[in-house]
């Protein structure tokens, strides 16, 4: 199944996958943003599974950041197994790749292995390209997006993890479950060959800037950034685009290939696949860069289920346009399996009943937020460390509605402009609307699952009075 | 300096608690009632001072629950080091007293050295009085509110907690934070002679209960309770108040003792000292028993600071009026001690400006908040144990305002009804006054520090942009 209207948590990496991993939205889990450390209490999926003896296991990106702050005042040992399964994440390792140099250690090592030489293989050839006198041209310097990356396809980023996964697969002998993870598509553009000119940069449509002259000051600030400046030149966009569609062309194929040793080792027919992202990108579109704002464009993520129960055939290949979140992934992942759901720790709703087409009370509106305090957009706006530069979205089929802490709201009427390109922030017209939309936020902030560490049975428990030997108000 | 409106942030001992430790709200903190564990991830004042070598001191009870379940998921052992000091609170235990079993079988061995016999001295003399012919009348049962303990008043929990805090204060060598923590008032209700008859049943006045008809369901849910059942009864309120009155002169009488052991000692001149609890008790106000609510009786507590510093002498000895809450009290010890504020983690606000005569950026609004998903409250309204039985206050000079999540708001005007008789939730007049304070709670909500896990450097640094080696968005 398809589907339509799945968005992420937070349009950033870090805080986006911590609400795939724990099931929680960022403003529970408080990762807010990428290096801010999951804490210790936090509980990802790689942890409840865990607790039924199933590992999950990660080949690829994470981008979990140690708690290594939290771990000291508890005194633990970082080096220690308590420490370093709270570093993992919860996921059982079979081979991290992130784009830090201490995370991309093993790919380096796997380029070095074969015949690509320097220190740091992975950014003089798999994110860079070869000048015409043999020179290195990096991939962080968007004017090379045009070239070939420096390493053959079957070397690239994307093939490295994806033959790690092919070789997990093939040598599986319990039941598993794997979160592949790929970094690209994903800066630095750069493709290898021939991915990299397979698409045209005058065939792509670019979503206009909106006219309305009294943009909101946040995303005004946020176009100071480099990224905005230089994607706010429509021949960067276009010149950057045919790269970024290489990689997702790229990354295609190697899934292909993933998928084809599952279906070789006769593990299709028992395997359960979710296929998504944790953030868009605009690469131009309405003259931004990167990720972060609440657009559409960022916010929407590419959601594919693959669900091997018999009860899911009805339903199989059909599309849904049901809005669903990040954070159901989680639940439904321990649905599938049979195992009882943390309810107490899990915000998300289980994907089967879609699926397989049983009850399902729909969601109405979907959130996601943004903390930009660690960005320099805070800087320009001259507001301090701990000011609260928080945001939030509350997404309906008709409305979007952003939450600036501090600035005016913004509004879309996503039926008559979907492209959001007219902001109702001001219009006396939607007065009703704005506030509704503010209740919707105000009470999916009032409700957010702080209080996980009480389990259900002691609450249940609790329900029926205090606990043996305290007797309350007796005369 | 006395204050004369200080607020807890839950009516209840275990998230007021939680908050005093933390400097956290109990929705940030997560330990929204008793029994419910405090996350792994959290640091209470004694965390924080602890990394700089000032360790706090516990004698009495702190409530705390250890994270069982998160030790567990951690791979924590809880008879580790590790696993010990997180199910302390982070504090250093001296001695630790509460109203549990396991926790009172220190108290139960004092007893034992003084002659009391029997497996629990604790309930059948403590808290027990004793019949005419010689048999245990359990203070559980109010109607024995009125006769002595059957413990002399040196041996009582009040006597023994104070002993502690004398001999502690006396063999003291090094400078030290000690946080002594009584139990009483509380129940059972039951004063050691001669305080148990030191007050009048008819010299009390009893707050009335509210004539209008049409009263909050959760309120009238918390009325099935049995100790608004008992405390309804005017009877019953009239003879147990003199108990607890009672039990609050003998904590003034040994306080007396505390201070005069520091005042010997030659150590209260460059002592400071802040006393305050946790929340207050109906004790028959409105018809109610216990706690929990909204209303000033449990939401406002004693709060007295003696700030040995001479630059408190010029406002040494006034009264403040100034809206301060229980989070504070952390914030002010970190300040006291000039020791670096941690912000990232911290709520509240020192008050050593209010007591310094320094500049000072007053609070507006204090909030609270009460999550009665572990009481019977609870199965009385046919709630399931997840559903979200949560509430929060704020307060101003001006106006009360409780939301109740799933039910209708209540409001009162406290410049003309300053006991809370007329709720103003229906009232068309209103309308405003509740909009805007919704909206401080929005804020409120939308900005309490669930990102504590990134330090101020860090936001600082990346501030600036992103971490060495990555180039986001150059041409």
């Amino acid at each position: 199944m398809r589907f339509t209207n799945a968005f992420v948590q937070s349009g950033v990496c870090g805080p986006s996958r911590m609400s795939y991993y724990t099931g929680r939205y960022a403003s529970t889990h408080g990762s807010s943003w990428n290096f801010v450390p999951l804490p210790l209490s936090e509980r990802t999926l790689g942890d409840h599974l865990a607790a039924h003896g199933r590992p999950v296991h990660l080949i690829g990106k994470s981008h979990v950041t140690a708690d290594a702050a939290g771990l000291a005042v508890r005194g633990i040992d970082p080096q220690s197994g308590a420490g370093r399964r709270a570093a993992a994440g919860g996921f059982q390792v079979v081979a991290r790749h992130e784009d830090t140099p201490a995370h991309r250690r093993h790919y380096n090592a796997w380029l070095r292995e074969r015949g690509y030489g320097g220190e740091d293989p992975w950014a003089t050839h798999a994110a860079a390209a070869e000048g015409p006198g043999g020179e290195t041209l990096p991939g962080w310097q968007m004017r090379h997006a045009h070239l070939p990356a420096r390493v053959r396809a079957e070397h690239s980023e994307t093939a490295y993890v994806s033959d790690l996964a092919v070789e997990f697969i093939r040598s599986a002998e319990q039941p598993w479950v794997l979160h592949l993870s790929y970094i690209k598509p994903h800066w630095p553009y750069m493709a290898p060959a021939p991915f990299h000119s397979m698409f045209r940069p005058d065939r792509s449509t670019l979503l206009p800037r909106s006219t309305d002259p009294d943009e909101h000051p946040v995303i005004a600030a946020y176009r100071q950034l480099d990224e905005c400046r230089s994607f706010g030149r429509e021949d960067v966009a276009r010149h950057v685009r045919p790269a970024y569609m290489g990689l997702v062309a790229e990354i295609d194929r190697q899934l292909g290939r993933v998928l084809a040793a599952l279906g070789e080792s006769g593990q299709a027919a028992e395997t359960l696949i979710i296929f998504s992202s944790d953030h868009g990108d605009f690469l131009g579109d309405r003259g931004l860069g990167e990720k972060e704002l609440f657009y559409d464009e960022i916010q929407k993520v590419p959601l594919i289920v693959v669900d091997p129960d018999p009860l899911a055939d009805a339903a199989r290949g059909t599309v849904s346009d049901s809005l669903v979140e990040a954070v159901d992934v989680a639940t439904t992942l321990v649905a599938a399996l049979g195992l009882p759901v943390p309810e107490e720790w899990l915000e998300g709703r289980s994907l089967l009943p879609l699926l397989r087409r049983t009850e399902h009370s729909p969601r109405e509106c979907v959130f996601s937020e943004l903390d930009y305090s660690m960005r320099e957009v805070r800087n320009f706006l001259g507001l301090p460390p701990l000011h609260p530069c928080r945001a939030w979205m509350a997404r309906t089929a008709e409305w979007k509605y952003v939450h600036w802490q501090g600035f005016r709201p913004q509004l879309f009427d996503l039926q008559s402009d979907p492209r959001e390109q007219r902001d109702l922030h001001g219009s006396a017209a939607h007065g009703a609307v704005r506030a509704r939309m503010r209740e919707r936020l105000f009470d999916w902030l009032a409700t957010l699952k702080r209080r996980a560490s009480a389990d259900v049975a002691l609450i249940e428990r609790l329900g029926h009075g205090p606990p043996p030997g305290i007797h309350i108000g007796h005369w």
